[in-house]
């Protein structure tokens, strides 16, 4: 089957009308159930689906592309449902999900991913600099799951810590720590299941393109919130359970260099919010910072230049790009290390954050 | 809502009709997606569930007595599907689906475990016991996710290793492994996720009721036959998959004791056939081996009587309790260490496995 569709190539506020043909190369997404042959991906960025319920009345994707609310997908003569997304895709990770009958449900045929505050299906548009996250034959670090005690919480909550290759052959060599949050909707799986961080450390690790360290990934949420009502979120419980509870937990089951010099925090979107707060708050805990399509830091922000090792600050270039660039020229005039990344064609979504850890990894705990 | 319905009990071959009032209490599923109301049990294991899907034809829960073909759903006054099972669910874990007109779909209110080679949806009957697998405050193993080299089959695959507690503070210290096996249509996630492996441990350690021990989980499939197919089912692929390359990965990447008399198999349901098969042909590899719902050993089976410490045979009482308890007799009569447990009130689930890895643990590496 070849078609044409109008495809709307949004470029920054440029409106482009042109006519593509849609190269018939799909392949099964790389997020899918095992086995399972949609959705489907082409090399242009095209995402094309399939769902079986013949006495359905309507199907629709909530992915594609923007403003257009999603991809409605049309009953084909053997009764399933079908079909393509109007344009490419921008390339990585999304979220979507089915709305079906008036409810919403999941793709049977793709994995799910925690994200909206609830398990979403997940697709993966491949993307031209893939390789950098792909899972390789190279050493590979643990991603360990913890449970730790707190209680100001009264509950043990869960961690993700992501232990680099040659840890064990090691056992006397100490790691720097990076507490790396989520964003809003999603949780502590979201940086290893759809981030893929360990992969990008691994594959950076083995390149020698960045020292090991450890990283931790936990909820940012207490349970008041857990339902992803922001307008009364408070930071001091999450503060008091990072802090106080989670980073002596690490400290002491993990082999850290616990020290400020050697403790950097960071977090993409809700995640860049708290760790802006909280890195103020505690000047003598963090000493690198990273905001990833997370808000800027000010340099009046900050009360003791001496303590801050590095401001990192990134986004994609179809969210602010110009905000991020001129809060890291002012902390730069004012005497700070502060970097800026943007990264090209993409939006509020993994693909950025991904490509930020692989930009900011380098640049952490240098002395 | 009260409502009287006929409780179809099944014991053995007894098959009794009786009226049993269903109790108002029910609650949200433990297995729920957070802040999801639905599915919901109550006190007497019933289930009730709630779709919303107000333009759908037929909704169909998956889960329901047997022989009935599941539990359909009725649309109320403001089109939401609604249903009750027509009699209480056995205790502990239960794999589902939602079919809707003419489709295969997850409830999108509870969490999803790999089974029946898909991501089911799942749902927990609070079990009179259930205290043994739950999250409490002692202190907690972690469970690693490690990804380890496989030139057999050109990849790096997947392992879950548990890690007791004390592993970190007693740097020194040196454990037994058991090597633990999924079953037919489920993965590596299974024993950890829907069996609590690591839980069931934590609470057992803290009370002193067994030995601390390394628990290692591997998908027991080679991809040919990802997708289930069991006809043409050969051991060698897993086999050398676990033999060579994962053993030795383990060996040097956690503190083991790494001979035959530390290391034991274990595995249910088609993890057992795997484990009798591996643990037969590798008498000098493993010396503790354990069938859960997953067949017997004949001592004739086994070549060197003194290479085996342990034989652990286990079922569910709705299975063939008879043949597992025979079975250890036989063996008993042989002179070998043999033991056989049945789960009291439970079938080919994960119930009768968490408790059977329960009964297990305190039996392996005694000295």
């Amino acid at each position: 089957m070849k078609q044409l569709v109008l495809l709307l190539a949004l470029s920054g506020s440029l409106f482009l009308a042109q006519a593509q043909e849609i190269k018939e190369d799909f392949k099964p997404s790389s997020k899918n159930q095992p086995g399972q042959e949609y959705p489907q991906v082409n090399s242009q960025g095209y995402a094309r689906f399939k769902i079986v319920a013949p006495a359905a009345d309507s199907v629709r994707v909530s992915l594609g592309l923007g403003g257009q609310g999603g991809t409605k997908l049309e009953k084909n003569a053997e009764g399933v449902w079908m079909g393509t997304t109007a344009g490419p895709m921008d390339e990585g990770f999304h979220y979507y999900h089915i709305n079906m009958d008036g409810g919403t449900f999941n793709d049977p045929g793709a994995l799910n991913y925690y994200g909206s505050i609830r398990w979403e299906s997940g697709i993966e548009i491949p993307a031209h600099d893939q390789d950098f996250y792909a899972l390789k034959n190279v050493p590979h670090g643990h991603v360990q799951q913890v449970l730790f005690p707190s209680p100001s919480t009264e509950t043990s909550r869960r961690a993700f810590v992501y232990t680099p290759p040659g840890y064990y052959e090691n056992p006397s060599k100490r790691y720097p720590v990076l507490y790396l949050q989520h964003g809003w909707g999603e949780d502590e799986t979201a940086w290893s299941n759809q981030g893929h961080a360990n992969l990008i450390m691994d594959n950076m690790i083995a390149k020698g393109e960045t020292k090991p360290f450890i990283i931790v990934m936990t909820y940012g949420m207490t349970n008041e919130v857990r339902m992803g009502g922001m307008r009364n979120f408070k930071i001091d419980p999450f503060q008091t359970v990072l802090v106080k509870e989670l980073i002596p937990y690490v400290d002491s089951h993990f082999r850290t260099i616990a020290d400020q010099p050697h403790r950097a925090m960071g977090g993409l979107s809700m995640g860049g919010m708290e760790t802006k707060t909280i890195t103020l708050n505690n000047p003598d805990v963090f000493s690198h910072y990273a905001l990833l399509s997370g808000g800027t830091y000010a340099p009046e922000d900050i009360k003791d230049k001496s303590k801050v090792k590095l401001i990192f600050l990134s986004c994609g270039s179809k969210e602010r790009p110009d905000g991020v660039k001129s809060a890291a020229v002012a902390l730069k005039e004012a005497g700070f290390n502060a970097v800026s990344y943007v990264s090209e064609g993409t939006a509020h979504e993994f693909q950025t954050w991904r490509r930020s850890l692989h930009e900011l990894a380098p640049l952490l705990f240098k002395e």
